[in-house]
């Protein structure tokens, strides 16, 4: 029976998470994990708590939920949370992640109305004016579709918000700290993000952040549930504490890694740093043959569409024969679209053996 | 404002979790976190499904559900995925965990009775038996009330549900490991176990363990969640899989700690190891001013009553004093009930350590 001892976790890493971490917070992995219900644990929470907020430009009386759970549990406590049978919420669908807030959406039976984007397609504003004056209560958006790798006008969808005073929750755990983010200067209400993305920690912690009307919204609503309910999280996290035992050890990585970034020059720095990881790849890769898949994208990675060969085949190829994780895609995008993330410790000289890894399947005749 | 760069990991740690982890464990946290939806990993999820059976003495047909979350999440997906407003559930409460399920039976309105055991105390036979015959589907117990410390009888609740074909969920998050534990001679249907009690892993991974009984009702129940949904972890789980990004690193820590058990005796090798620091800690306490609280001990700690002191104050003297961590009790028994784990990475000398501080407390006129 086959074991698990042949994992190799060195790798060189460029998929959408988990990605890689830096030697600083990977060490904190390596130290016991302390106890946690004492002031010196809460200490660490609410300095989590302030610094996310700055790090999402969010208004002094916001609030942060740290959730033990992937991103999806997150989407779930908000859509669960925030929402009752009463609301009209208006769901942007363009990829997997677009989809699966439509799926919540109709387990907790919310009413909902969705905006189907094509697969790659960036939301126009004729689109998205189509439901203008229509009283919706509430627009669901993943801001970075991280399965096509689209990025979208937040700026339009802001604005469309404003106009229609509608309560806007904002996906951004695969765009942010890759792609200019502002709770306020949006109007974001709820914004999502998680440990293993651009926040580069381990897998393990998502973080839903909070504006006082979203945290209005939920104090009103008796959700039912218990490991999810916000209401449980909001109180304990007063205190600096959760309702159940978290992932101690993230936390603590997350409080290092948010420093790290702040003392390296701050959110804007940290953007420019991926964006230009992603400028270089993208550069580099012209004279491949690949087209690019999105119409408007992220920082956070480039979808492409191999020209000759199924993208899955590359993935593997990369993964087998070069010691290279990339990002595969699942469903009908499988064989079609390849992403690479430019996320978590990379650096150009890892561009650098990428593009020379696909050259050299370009030679093979493998591309 | 205070900043959390004094939180000191080395602290002695006689918590019941998060414990003291191996080095060998704790460097795989210090490792890069490997992309996850690949064969690579695939192998070491299944490995950990037949390893966690192995370790549950689990029937052949028996699956693992991994679900990053704490206990509390695994107890939550039980209750809703296992049951409907068709059961009639038997609840075994003697403190806060018998509590968290009659609060999750409450939530997804299930019928339940509440068996009532005095904290502390053992539940017995005459208040079992009165509920003999009365046609409940399932009875829930948390094997080990952590809260208190008690161990229940589980060869007496055994023999009760199998007289009267009750489907029997156990709670085992802290006993796991710490006292002989078997599904196929209880006939239990569900098993729940943590990464960070005895397992000795960072927190942030719980395990359900279900016999092919339980398996058949979570398939044929329509469960209202998408992150708790069992049938999608057991769907994914076939291909080694999660449905959504899980705690990667901690289910790497989980699959060496349990091949260290094996490769060290085995589970009643283990358990043999925890009991005697339990009876080691026991026997020197014996001239301390304190006396045991519950009626009968599980192996994982030993829950003590000061006789003259606050047992929250001995618990921050000894953290802020002598840098050990034992556990305080939250609501009613705060200040009269301190607990001692007797789990992780712990041995002799560090009981002696212990007991030596509580020595000079009692010197210092602080017992």
């Amino acid at each position: 029976m086959p074991t698990s001892k042949d994992i190799d976790v060195n790798k060189l890493n460029f998929t959408i998470g988990p990605v890689q971490s830096s030697e600083h917070i990977r060490n904190i992995g390596a130290e016991q994990v302390p106890y946690f219900r004492t002031q010196e644990f809460s200490t660490l929470m609410l300095e989590n708590e302030r610094l996310m907020k700055q790090l999402a430009d969010a208004e002094a009386n916001a609030r942060v939920c740290f959730i033990t759970g992937s991103g999806t549990a997150s989407m779930e406590a908000v859509v669960s949370n925030c929402f009752t049978p009463q609301d009209r919420l208006l769901i942007i669908n363009g990829g997997t992640f677009g989809h699966r807030f439509e799926e919540l959406a109709e387990i907790y039976e919310i009413p909902h109305t969705t905006v189907h984007v094509e697969m790659g397609h960036k939301l126009t504003k004729e689109q998205l004016y189509a439901f203008d004056g229509q009283s919706y209560s509430a627009l669901l958006v993943n801001m970075h579709e991280t399965s096509t790798g689209v990025l979208y006008d937040m700026d339009m969808i802001a604005d469309f918000c404003r106009k229609n005073s509608i309560f806007l929750v904002v996906d951004a755990i695969s765009s942010f700290l890759c792609d200019s983010f502002s709770m306020k200067r949006w109007g974001v209400s709820v914004m999502i993000a998680a440990s293993q993305k651009a926040l580069a920690c381990h897998p393990g912690i998502s973080m839903i952040t909070l504006s006082s009307e979203a945290v209005q919204r939920i104090t009103s609503h008796n959700v039912k549930c218990l490991y999810l309910n916000l209401n449980l999280a909001l109180s304990n996290g007063e205190r600096g504490q959760t309702p159940f035992t978290p992932a101690i050890s993230i936390l603590r990585q997350l409080n290092a890694r948010v420093k790290d970034i702040i003392a390296s020059g701050g959110v804007e720095k940290e953007i420019q740093r991926v964006a230009a990881l992603a400028s270089d790849f993208r550069s580099r890769i012209s004279d491949l043959p690949f087209s690019l898949f999105p119409e408007r994208m992220s920082n956070a990675l480039t979808a492409i569409c191999p020209n000759n060969v199924s993208a899955y085949s590359i993935f593997t190829t990369l993964k087998d024969e070069y010691d290279i994780w990339v990002c595969p895609n699942g469903g009908i995008l499988a064989d079609k679209v390849l992403r690479v993330g430019h996320i978590g410790d990379l650096s150009v000289s890892d561009n650098t053996r990428l593009i020379n890894a696909l050259k050299d399947m370009q030679q093979r005749g493998l591309l």
